[in-house]
């Protein structure tokens, strides 16, 4: 449908100009819309005016570009992501009153960490993860969590590809990753210290909805922090969140 | 840009495809969101394929389809709503942890109230509003805020547009709303009793980011409850709130 001459999809199109914009791009002229989404002006113009338009985009009095509040709305208003931070929130909350820390939420989305709550706290120390942002599965306790309960052909996937190294203690072999994996499984957490940053251990937890693991709730200590409170706190927190997801799905 | 017989845009067929889902209908057959918006069985197939193919929808293997997670990434990953939630998200928690009561972010958007977001407290009674959800700017506290500080056009087009009325104290004279406007502007918050439910009471103060006001914080009371102390407590969150926008500008 409405392809262009190069073949790709007005959809595809739409897909770029809003990969476009970034944290540290959230406003942008069509110019550079059009340069980093390497469309030609006329049509960057075009499709610019027309998500305009539809509300995707706004645009300012200087004629700056910007995502549109419309677009927030129609992804969260019917997402399954709100539903489960929604669930979250008030858990998580818990433990950042106990933890004091940095304390997350993460799901798994096609072989990445995709981070879709995070409380900061102001004492608390360095944590590169942000809302809407990503990290590979294997570095970060989260996302070893996801991995691990993840489906086979997920883990075959990630263990097959390269495993690089964030972290001073990142697993980057494959079968020391597998062992890692298994010892999640059979005790249900992970206290990962320096898989991302030296200076940090993550403590991470599943959260399961119909038996399904759907997230991890994580929290990052500062390296040589006992984990112990953080991790019955995750563990109790998970127990409420899962509650929760049951309530709403009747 | 690729229009159809009927004249309307792939882009705004893609918006009527993601308006279909809402938070009572967050998966749905291909044939009901065709249904839904308005689009011929054969336009609706070829545009979730490229949604799906595109990551903005996700189709499970029983072939329901979902909003997807990259949509909800794309729209948040280079959002000015992210910058602001997440700036007003501690100095909610403690407004929550002090008045234990539902406490709310809200922005303008397109003459509405928008909830971008929301803090439940499990013992806080009722409140209709939630995250991406949206309300008439005159009938809630929060509303009530964005409009007082709202551009002069706003203002004059929801004052002439008619008023409906939610609950038993829903300002619906324009010339009582005027008057209530102007004491917001004077005092710099609102006590709502009864504009939105007859059981709750809003109290809401406005958020500046560069002189600006940009949001409103507010809490729902039970009605008859005190507001003093939810008052203070939004005017230093709003305090706390500004300062966090006042760092993440520079």
């Amino acid at each position: 449908m409405a392809n262009s001459p190069s073949g790709d999809s007005v959809v595809e199109r739409v897909v770029r100009v809003l990969e476009t914009f970034t944290p540290d791009r959230t406003v942008q002229r069509v110019s550079e819309i059009g340069r980093h989404a390497a469309l030609p002006s006329s049509t960057a113009h075009r499709l610019v005016d027309e998500l305009v338009a539809a509300g995707l985009l706004e645009r300012d009095e200087e004629q700056r570009v910007r995502l549109g509040l419309r677009l927030w709305e129609l992804a969260l208003r019917g997402s399954t992501v709100l539903r489960l931070r929604q669930a979250a929130l008030p858990a998580m909350e818990r433990v950042q009153a106990i933890v004091r820390q940095h304390t997350q939420l993460a799901v798994l989305e096609h072989d990445e960490t995709l981070f879709i709550e995070r409380l900061s706290h102001p004492e608390a120390g360095a944590n590169i993860a942000r809302v809407a942002g990503r990290l590979p599965l294997h570095a970060s306790s989260a996302g070893l969590t996801l991995l691990a309960f993840a489906a086979p052909e997920v883990r075959d996937r990630v263990l097959a590809a390269p495993l690089p190294r964030l972290g001073p203690r990142t697993p980057t072999e494959p079968e020391q990753l597998r062992r890692t994996l298994a010892e999640i499984r059979r005790t249900g957490h992970v206290v990962a210290p320096g898989s991302v940053e030296g200076v940090s251990t993550g403590v991470a937890v599943p959260v399961r909805d119909a038996g399904t693991v759907v997230a991890a709730v994580s929290v990052i200590l500062p390296r040589g922090a006992d984990p112990g409170p953080a991790r019955a706190a995750l563990q109790a927190a998970a127990g409420e969140i899962e509650a929760e997801l049951r309530q709403t799905r009747a």
